[in-house]
């Protein structure tokens, strides 16, 4: 058993966007304009709708960026429009703290500046200022972006001030 | 201007992991253990924290996997329990629409059954059934579990059905 675990290998690590219907290929077009990044492939057809689903508009779109992929999808499953949900969180907790909940992407870029300029002619807005050292990668430059789909990005110098692995 | 955007290039794509204080370093150690994942190093002091704030705890780990990078850290200025606020979310919204906020994390690899076991016996929990072709990862068979931290990894594998890029 253990020498079985041992041997998982695995090949790829992608995050995946829900962005609410109809808005999935927007968003594809908007990451590849905003960030430069590469469609790999896309489908319409994933999963096949079952007897008790009805899931008539599902697309997967697989992107690659700086040598990672990750996937935008959309579901009509999810019945909500996800800025009214936060909206309606912010009831409950502060606007900063819903950043917290699952996880964020990092983008690293040598220049923060040019990289939240391009993000935002695309159509990403600004949030807070560039700051040194903050957020959570590690060190350098570090501002945020939030697309048009909900998702808010941190684009930030590479990190080289990770400290050494402790024993 | 355009010229200039032209030129903006990322080196990484980073997705990052919020860990409520103090278990990122668990967390760490969890992900190492559940996915074989590398640590490539550890920060205890990013950032610095400013005079209106008090951030005692902050660490950020960067970890490695199928050549891509991730990062845990955890901030003490999200006051909240993520399992517990979730918690509370299911009042509004069924459970498993949470899921599609923010974003998931999709792990590739060959043999699902072995990635899901060994994920297990490091401490996460198996959510529902391994299904042919379900989730938003364009194909395969693909399984979800969910780790003690509160993030639910999908675990599929290779997406060899992606369609052909639309023009």
């Amino acid at each position: 058993m253990a020498q079985q675990q041992a041997q998982v290998k695995f090949t790829a690590v992608k995050p995946q966007l829900m962005v609410k219907t109809p808005k999935a290929v927007d968003a594809v077009n908007f990451y590849k304009s905003a960030f430069g990044a590469a469609e790999a492939g896309r489908s319409a057809c994933c999963p096949p709708p079952t007897a008790e689903q009805n899931l008539p508009n599902i697309l997967c779109a697989q992107l690659e960026l700086a040598g990672c992929s990750f996937v935008v999808y959309n579901d009509d499953s999810a019945p909500y429009d996800l800025h009214l949900f936060l909206s309606l969180l912010s009831i409950f907790i502060e606007e900063e703290k819903i950043e917290g909940i699952g996880n964020q992407l990092c983008l690293e870029t040598d220049d923060v500046e040019a990289a939240i300029s391009k993000a935002v002619s695309a159509g990403a807005v600004v949030e807070g200022e560039v700051t040194e050292g903050g957020g959570a990668c590690c060190g350098g430059r570090v501002g945020k972006v939030k697309d048009p789909y909900g998702y808010v990005w941190l684009i930030c110098s590479p990190s080289n001030k990770c400290g050494p692995v402790e024993a």
